[in-house]
Parts: C-alpha cells; structure tokens; sequence
C-alpha cells in the first residue's frame, strides 16, 4: 500500500514570498511548480526545480490563467485554442529548467480556476488534455478523485494519457463523493490529526462524507495546500500517520521518495 | 556567395497586431519570433512557428525584457541571473512550440534593449552565452557585426558557441564599423534600393560608412526592421539586388531557403 | 431632434497601435478612453485626453478587465469588491489627465466583458454604480438600449445616476430588441449606407429588427466600434445622414459638437 | 521639537501580503502608499487608504515604475514624458481613493529606481517635479536628506514645491552625508536601540558617520523600511526614544499623530 503527497509550489513572485518550499518538500513526494501565468517567475522557478530535485520529488507542471492579481482563482474565459497554447507555452518553459537539472517531468496539473474549468468544460478539457498528449506524452495528468473527476479522467484517457487522481486531506467530502462547498460549516479541516487520519483514509480508498458515510474514492495522491500557514505541520502529520498505517508514500510516477530511501539505508 | 534574411518577428499581443507576417516571411530565410515577455503571447507564438515552418524559414528564439508597455526597447537593470533565466524560460516556451511543429532552434538573439546590454556588460553577456551554451548548444548565436561585437562574439566562442554576426542595410554605420547614432543625419535609410545596394555591399564582407570609406565587415546575416511599414518593400529590393548580384539566400544555419529550393525544381 | 456619436479610443498601448483616433476623433460628439487595464498605457491616455479635448468631445471613462492579453473582452470573475475598486482606480487615473487638460468627465462606460458582465450580474451592476454614484455623481453612466438593458438602467437610477443609452448602427437586432447574437447570418452590418440609414432611424427611437419589425428602441448615443478599419468612413456616413435627416449631433452631456459651432460660426 | 516617521506601505499584490500593515500603522505618522505599479492593486490600495485614515496618518502617495517581477526596484529607462505621465497616473488614482474617504494627499515620494533616479538624474528629477506641481501642488515632496538630495530638492523649490527631506535610520551615512553603499559592513543598522538612538540624532538635525564623525544632516521625516520583518519592532523602539527625548512625532504636513491627540486627551 502506498501513496503519494503533493503540494502546489514555487509560488512566490518576485520580491513576494508565498509558502515555505523549503520547509515543506522535505514532507512531500511531488511538487506542482507555478510557471509565471499566476504565480512564479523565472529565477523561482528555476530555484524551485533545484530544491524539488534536491529533494527528489517528482516534479509537475502547474500552469494556470495568465492572471497574477487573482492568483489564477478567476475564471477568465480563455478559448480552448487559448487554453490549449497557454498550457504548451507554460510547461515549454518548465522542461527547460528540468532538462538543465537532468529531471524527467512527472506530471500536469491545472491550477486554481483552470483546474475547475476543464473538469467541468468538456472543449477545454480537450484542449488541455491535448496540449499534454501533443508535447509530453510521458507525463501523467491529475484530475479530481471522485464523480467530478469521471469526466476529464475520461478524455485523457481516451488520449492516452496516464491520470492520476487526487483528494485533499484538509476537505470535507459530500455524500455524492463530491468536495464539500466551501461554504458548508466543517468544509474544511484545520485539525492536523483529523486531517491525517482523513489522509491514511484516502490512501486507502475511502473517506468518510460530512453526513457520516463511508464512500469509496480512488485515489493516488493526496494533496496539501501549501500556501496554509499550517502546511508543513498538516504534511507532517500525514506522514506519520501513513508510516504508522504502514502507508508507503511513494511520488505518483512511481519513484520511491528520497526518506524512503535514506530510511532503507 | 550567400547570405542570410532575417527579421524580428511573432510581435503582436493579444488584440494588437505588429508588423505584416504573412506579406514578409516569404522573403525571409530566417526569422526571431517574440517570445511574450515583450511581445507576443501563446497564440501568437504558436502561429508564429506554423508560419515559419511554411516559408521553411531557420526559427529563432528573440528573448527580451520583461516589459509588454515598453516593448522590450526600455533598459531595465535584471541582475545576470535574472536574465539567465529568463533567456531559458523564453528559450523553452518556444522550444515546446517547435517540437510540436518538428522543427529545429536556429539561433537565438536577444531583442532590444536585452540586446544591447548584452554587448555592452560583459557580466550580462556570460550570463545570456551560458543559457544559451546550457540549454542549446546547437543553436547559434546572433550578435553585431563590426568592433561593437567583438567582445560578446569572443565571450560566446569562448563557450563554444556558434556565432554570426549581423548588419543592418537601413542603417549608417561610422568610420569606427559601428551603428551610426540615430541623432546623426542619415543614420537611417529609407530608400528600399540604397538598402538593397548596401545588403549586396554587406553580403561581401564591406559597407560604405557614412563619411565616404569603404570598412570590411565581417557578415553573415542581414537584419531588416519588420515593424518598418515599408519591411516587406525593402526585404522584395533585398531580394532582388542579391540575385542580380548571384548572392544566394539561405538560413545562417545553412538550409537553403524555401524559395531557393523552388527555384531549383 | 438631436443625438451623440461615441466610440472606444485611446486602445494603443506602448508601441502597439489600435483604431486610427486622429482621423476618426473629427467624425465623434463623444469618446470611451481606455485606462491602462486592458488597453491604454498614461502616455497613450494623456495623448488621447489632449486630442479629445481639440475636438471639443464629451469625454468618458472606458473601465475593463485587469486583462491586456485579452483585451478586456475575456470574461474575468472579479469580486463586487474588486470591480468596484477597479472601476474607482481607474477613473481616478483618467480624472488626473482631465484636471490638467482643464476638462469634465462627462461619461463612465465599461468596457467588453465587464460591460456584459455589469448588464447581467446584478451584484457586478451594483458594485459598478456604486463606484460611480461615490466618486464622479456627475457623471453619467452610459447602459446598452432595449432590454437587456433595463437591470442596469433601472440600478442606475435608484443610485440617481443620470442614465444614457447606446445603440449600435453596425449591429442588428432581433424582435426581442436586443443584440442579434454573432453567430447569426446579417448580425454585423458592412455598409457605411446602411448603417447611416439605421442610426438616422435610431436616433429617432426606432430600430427594425433582423426580423424586419420596427422596434422602439430609446436611444441616447450610437456607438461606432473604433477598431473597425471603416470607423472612420461609418462615422461619416453617419454624420451625413444625419445632417439629411436634420437630427443634430451633440455630446450626451449636451454639450453641441465642435463642428456643429463651428458650422454655426 | 518635532519629527514624522513614515514607511512605504499597501505593497500587497493580489494574493502575496508584503509587510504587516497593521502592526506598522499604529506607531508611523505617514505612510507612502503602493499604486499598483511596483506593487499594490486597487483593492489593496482601498483597503491601506482605510487603515491609513484610521490611524490618522499623512497619506503620501508612491508612484514607482511599471515593475511588479521588479518591485519597481530595477532600474528602466522611462523617457522623462514616460515618467511625468506614469506619475499623474499613479497619483490620480490613489487621489480617487482619498476623494471617498475625505482624506487629503499629504505628499508624493517616488519609489525604489524611481526614486534614486530622479535624484540623479535632472531631466527626470524635472518631469516628476511637473507632475507633482501641476497635478498636487498643495502636496509636499520627499526627498533624500543630505548632499545626493540637494539637486532635486533645488529642483522641486524653483517649482514652488515644499520639500520634505528623509533620512534612514536603520542605514548608516559616509563622512559626505550620503547614505554608505549596502556593500561596506555596517552600511545597514540592524539593532532597534541603535536605529532609535541614530533617530533621534537625525531628529536633532544630526547623524554620526561610519567614520565616527557627527555630520549636519537637516532632516524633516525618517523613513523605516516597511518590508523589514523589525519594522514594527525598530518603529517602537524609535517612538520610544523621541518620546525620552522629548521629540514629538506629527506628520510631515503638519498633523499631529493620532497617537499624539489621544495622549493629550
């Protein structure tokens, strides 16, 4: 049994500091690195794919809405031949870095507002799962554990594509499998021990909905929030928990993580 | 006896269209496509190396200055690692672009006022030579022909780069080989066939200064302006005067150009 | 009988040239200058506040989306909140040029996507009277005629804003008496004749429908699109029929146009 | 005997905080607001005008280049119109935000690269004067205490303007009474007890050197630096020490600090 723990990254922007990466990829197996549209700049994104190699995680492309004042949370209505160009253009500039520090990309995961736009349009799911198939193939692409991920988890597999699934440890499901709306009283969990437990739950199919039911859920990473100030606390947590489960946390394309292997030796 | 065509290019932004592309490539032999720091954006790009690839034009990277509002031609202090890794996040967005499309980087040269930094502080210059070095060796790089260029011509061989040097028929250039200052009366030329006359001078190794001497320059691509309105005019009176003259076009990085090619069948 | 002719100006930005404001600036009672958000730079704004005033326009506030990329015309989830501080950051901008140019803002109109956005979204509509309600209450707010207009219109009012309503000669309508969508077969008119012939018969309060019904349709100001090539050749057919059919141009905040003094004189 | 203590402030973008505004605001008496090109939004921008208001603040307004990636901190070659229109911009829009909260502008002080190069450069230095004389001439301006702020001071005073000179008291000064390069040791004051001590030195119109010597320095605001994680720490610790001193702490423009009324009171 084993999993995978990742977290958005690299999010800080010029003089602004967003997240603690170097606190918190020691906890981590995968990272989705900012590429400049919503967050990240150049020198950051350069410095972050040398701590995630330090660290060896598997590294994901994390492109976004060109968007830096609304973080990329806005929905902008891109046309799927913008979606499409935006994604090629953002994971083009990751892959230089990466060829430059000798990693391989592990896998693609929209963030924020382009994240929910194309689990729920089915033109610009295409275009994104396009962009991936066309230019990394190798890659795997995330979508949302549970029914508001069938769809897009559908399209990329129809293009070939390898799909991993996430869930969130520190959020409330509904009864449908279905994140809880944020604005549910306990829709989100601030507890890191509630959080950990939900997680070691995740890791094995299954989490436990608002109403009190156990749902199954397939999942192959969990997800941190990473600009929570709690964020290294939360993973930590998480950790120690699946190792006391006897969950192995594993990078979602299937290289052991660096403690693991420091542990083994 | 050949030579090289080459213009910036791919400078439009969202709404807002630069030059005529589709009315100049097919004169070219090679081209610098904006790469959306100071011009251009995905889309643009994206049509931008389609274009290219149709005319069978040599593709080059033109990074330039994070500076949309100023397009690039603004002198803004990056610090040297600023500009190294902006240069191989420009470079890598268009290298996606260009797998897409199979096609190969050329070269690359810096635009504006990137350019002219580039030439003049030789801390900037080793730190756009190792971006390019590290991240596309196989790609050349363009620099000033005449005295201007010396010192980053020798700073790239000296990382083994390939280099070719580049002349401006619309411009005068002084008794020293270089650039006229544009306060100088005379420092541009607007009459296509005088720009055409000075292309085959330069396409020969030599240029008329504007006191009257004839200088040798040393000349292996010839730059025209493609936001000049009058481009795609001077480019046809480029054309024309090399082939009366038998100076053949073709790719600084050797292809013959598309036209060439036809020609021959 | 008397109307106003308004049209989006002031959308270069930097080196990147937009509509042709020199030329068509001569045919306008009214101007919509563009901010800096999604087109517009201060240098492009101070130029087009000085032009407007030579040809004695009416002068108003063009707010948009934070979106160059896009033009302003993607459509972007601001907040009410962040609309109105958008709203008020931009026209405070405007208001400064103006003070020194010694001139009234007479109008406040947004621009693409949040002038749909405004018209649709009630809590968007009200964000966006507050602002103007607050900072210039002497000014009007300018509402598309027919009824996809009334919400706003009606909001307008309530917040005692001075209300003006703008029909498009360029666009058809349908027996609903709005917009003909895009996609429809004859929703643009080509003909500067026949689009005089529809904007004589809206300044009359009428418009015949797609459908060929004659509508009414209370009509303050007819908006010529700027970034038409043919802006200028429309705007002057426009004038011409109207001078045929004696309705008089004059600015929405009633000031008489420039040229009509000057014919006067 | 009296002081101000300022500091550059509402330097959030979007998602990312940059300093801690509402500890800081309390112990300053002016504060020098972000306007969205180095940093700040309109949001942000409404929200430091509030707590501006509330704590009884001068409100100054910071115009700097058009750098977010830069924090306005590289330099750009803005041609002085560039920089006389970006100025009336920036100020015109914070004089919005001012308008609906009933606050007037204390005074304008440019930013990081702007700052310094409008010191040093006298076209520059002339085209911001202009903007501030014509567009706020009731505002004061900033400028750097010492021999480095005399050209513009002189500058400012033939335009009418009153001048306000700044001094650092968490830098230390050369025998020549410029601040000493950040590259010689001891050139930043990191101690809050220090930094007070030079506080009230500067306040008295003094500041001991890096050379031990007690150079005349006239003085009429000291500025700490918001984006250091002491600010509030070192703004108490230099409150406290004026206060020993008997120095009262009241705005630039002649208000005294909220604190100051109530202490009355």
């Amino acid at each position: 049994m084993h999993t995978d723990l990742n977290a958005d990254a690299g999010e800080s922007f010029g003089n602004w500091t967003a997240g603690n990466d170097a606190a918190l990829f020691p906890e981590l197996t995968s990272v989705n690195l900012a590429l400049g549209f919503h967050a990240g700049d150049p020198l950051t994104l350069r410095e972050s794919v040398a701590l995630a190699v330090q660290h060896g995680l598997g590294i994901g492309a994390h492109p976004g809405y060109p968007d830096l004042q609304g973080f990329g949370r806005r929905a902008m209505s891109l046309s799927p031949d913008e979606i499409y160009a935006a994604t090629i253009y953002q994971i083009g500039a990751l892959q230089a870095f990466l060829r430059l520090a000798g990693a391989p990309l592990q896998h693609v995961k929209a963030h924020g507002a382009l994240y929910m736009r194309i689990h729920e349009d089915p033109q610009a799911g295409a275009a994104f799962c396009r962009a991936v198939r066309e230019l990394v193939p190798e890659a795997g692409l995330v979508t949302l554990a549970g029914p508001a991920g069938e769809a897009l988890t559908q399209q990329a597999r129809e293009q070939q594509l390898t799909v991993w699934r996430e869930a969130f440890p520190e959020r409330a499901y509904i009864a449908t499998g279905q994140l809880a709306p944020r604005s549910l009283p306990g829709s989100s969990i601030h507890d890191p021990q509630e959080a950990a437990r939900r997680a070691a739950e995740m890791a094995r199919g299954r989490v436990t909905s608002l109403e009190g039911q156990l749902l199954e859920l397939q999942v192959d990473t969990l997800c941190i929030h990473g600009d929570n100030p709690q964020a290294t606390e939360i993973a930590r947590a998480v950790r120690a928990r699946l190792a006391e489960e006897s969950v192995t946390l594993r990078a979602m394309g299937g290289a052991p993580s660096a403690r693991a292997l420091l542990a083994e030796h």
